[in-house]
C-alpha cells in the first residue's frame, strides 16, 4: 500500500479552510523553521484528522456513528478538534494511566473519553472494538493513506513557502508525518527523520528491514511514543531513501530549552527532536545548505522550560 | 514635534533584512494575531532601534562611542542587539536592582551593562551623561522620532499581510510602538491602545491634556513600566483619535494564559495586555468587524504560564 502525490495534493484541496496555513520563519541564514506547533490544537495532527474525516464523509463511511481513535496525546486531541468542527461524534479511546489533564482537555473538545486497559495497545484494540460493534469509522493515529496524505501537506506548503530549499528534518514517532512529507516533496528534496535514541522506531525498522515492535521512553515519548513505526511510513521512507538519525535526550532537552531561550518558541519535547539534530551536530548542513526544520508540537508544560535533563520518569 | 508617514516609510525600508517580517496568524473569523514576540530579541523593539542606529549612520552621527541607552528591558535588548549587528558599541545603563538574568542576558549580547541609581530614572540620567561626555549617541526607549517610526514599520507590514481591516489593539506603555502604528495607519484603521489600570501612562495623558508622571506597577510593569507616555506618542494619539482602554491584573494574567492554552504563543504580560482587551469585554468588536491583536514580546519566565493573579510581589 502506499501513498501517491496525488493524494497529499487531494488532501490539500480537502482540508483547505479547516487547517492553518501555519507560518515559517528563517531563523538564520540558510535555517527555516516551519512552526507547525501554531496548527489547530498544537501539532500537525489536524491535517491528517481533517483528511480521514473529509475523505469518508464523501464516501459516506462516516456517519451517525462518528469516529473511534485510541491516543491520548496530539492524535487524540487533532480527532477531537476535527470530530467537533465536523459536527460528528468521537470516541477517544485512552488507558486508565492517560493524566487527567489530557482526558480534561479532549472533554473541553466535547470528546467522549473511554478509558480502558493499562496502556495503549489495550486501548487501541477497546477502539477496533467500538468500531466493529458499532460502525464508527476509525481514525488511526498516523498508519492510514489519508492521515498520511494529509500530514504531507506540510510539505506543500513549504515548498510554496519557502521556495527552493535542499533539506527538511522532521522528528518520527510512527511515521506519518516524514511519510507525508517524503511523498509530497521526497523526489526534490533530501527528507531526513530525526528520533530519539530510546525511541528509535524508524532507525529499528531500517535495521530490520521491516517495522518491529520495540521499547519507547525517553522525554519525548508523550508524542513520539510510537511502538513500531507505520507500514506506510516504512514504504515511503524506503521509495523516498529517507535518512534516519538518532538524539540523545540531553540533546533534546538542549534543543528544547535553546527553541525557547533564543527563538521564543515553546514546544514539547518531541517537537524538539527535529532541530536537536542541527545543535547536538547529528546533521551538519553543507556550506550553502538550506534547511527547514519542522517545528511540530507545543502540547507542554512550559514550566519545564530551561530545566535540564532530570531523573527518569520525572520530565513532562 | 510629530513623526510622519514617510518617515515610517523610510524606516520600512532602511531595516529591511534587519529585522523579521513577523507572521500574522487568523486566529478565529475577523480575529488576527500579528506575532511580533518572534521578532529578534522577543519583543518589537529591534525595529526601532535599528532604524535610530542606521539613520544616525547616515548623518554620520554614530561613531566609535557607539550608543548608550537606558532599559533593562526589552529596549535594552533590542539596543545591544542591534549594536552587536552592526559592529557598535553599546553601553546599557540599568538601575543596580535590575534583575541578575536580564543583566546576563544583556552581556550574552556583547553589551557593556551599567549599573546607575535605584530606580530607572537614575539609570537614564546616568546614560546622558555617558552621552555628554564621550558623544555617544542616544538610543531612547520609545521617545525619539526614529524609533518611533521603525515600531510603525509593524503598521505597514500589517496592511501588507492582513489586507483590510478595522481595528488594531496595541499595547501602551512608553507608547513608541502605538505611536508608530498610528502614524503608518491610523488614516484608515482604529487604533486602541491597552493598558493596565496599573500603569496607565495613556489613559493619564489623555485626562490632563498631556503626559504626566505616575505610579506604575501590577504584572505587566516590566515591560508596559514606563512612568509616562512620551511626548510623541502624546501627539501622535490625539492627531490620529486613538481610544485608550485600560484592563485589570487579573484579565491580564488570563489574557495571557489563554494565548498559551488556546493559541500555543507564550508572551509576557505586557503582551496580553491588548488581547486582554477582548477576552475581558473592555473592546467589544461589531458583528462583522476585522480586528488585529498585536502580540508584542515574549520575555518572561515560562514556568509563570498557567498560574492565576498570585500576591503582588510574586508575579514574573
Amino acid at each position: 500500500m502506499t501513498v501517491s502525490l496525488g493524494e497529499v495534493r487531494a488532501a490539500a484541496e480537502r482540508i483547505a479552510g479547516r487547517v492553518r496555513r501555519t507560518p515559517v520563519i528563517e531563523v538564520a541564514p540558510g535555517l527555516t523553521f516551519k512552526l507547525e506547533l501554531l496548527q489547530h490544537t498544537g501539532s500537525f495532527k489536524p491535517r491528517g484528522a481533517f483528511n480521514r474525516l473529509l475523505a469518508a464523509k464523501e464516501t459516506g463511511e462516516l456517519d451517525g456513528q462518528g469516529i473511534v481513535t485510541a491516543s491520548g496525546g496530539n492524535a487524540g486531541l487533532a480527532a477531537a478538534y476535527a470530530a467537533r468542527e465536523l459536527g460528528v461524534r468521537a470516541r477517544i479511546f485512552v488507558p486508565v494511566t492517560a493524566p487527567a489533564p489530557k482526558v480534561a482537555k479532549l472533554r473541553t473538545l466535547e470528546a467522549e473519553v473511554v478509558q480502558a486497559g493499562n496502556e495503549y495497545a489495550e486501548a487501541y484494540n477497546a477502539a477496533l472494538q467500538a468500531r466493529d460493534e458499532s460502525g464508527a469509522l476509525l481514525l488511526h493515529a498516523y498508519d492510514q493513506p489519508e492521515v498520511v496524505a494529509g500530514q504531507g501537506t506540510v510539505g506543500l506548503e513549504l515548498v510554496d513557502q519557502v521556495g527552493a530549499f535542499d533539506t527538511v528534518l522532521v522528528a518520527v514517532g510512527g511515521g506519518g508525518l516524514i511519510a507525508g512529507i517524503a511523498t509530497a516533496i521526497g523526489d526534490s528534496v533530501r527528507v531526513v527523520g530525526v528520533e530519539p535514541e530510546l525511541a528509535p522506531t524508524l532507525h529499528r525498522a531500517l535495521e530490520a528491514g521491516e517495522p518491529t515492535d520495540g521499547p519507547v521512553g525517553g522525554v519525548a515519548a508523550d508524542s513520539l511514543g510510537a511502538r513500531r513505526l507505520g507500514d506506510l511510513a516504512f514504504e515511503a521512507v524506503r521509495r523516498y531513501d529517507v535518512a534516519s538519525l538518532l538524539v540523545g535526550e540531553d540533546a533534546i532537552v538542549a534543543a528544547r530549552n535553546e527553541l525557547w531561550r533564543d527563538h521564543h518558541v515553546a514546544v514539547e519535547h518531541g517537537a524538539a527532536v527535529a532541530y536537536a539534530a542541527l545543535t547536538s551536530g547529528a546533521y551538519k548542513p553543507a556550506p550553502g545548505e538550506q534547511v527547514v526544520v519542522v517545528v511540530c508540537g507545543a502540547n507542554t508544560d512550559p514550566a519545564t522550560l530551561g530545566q535540564t535533563l532530570a531523573p527518569a520518569g520525572a520530565q513532562d
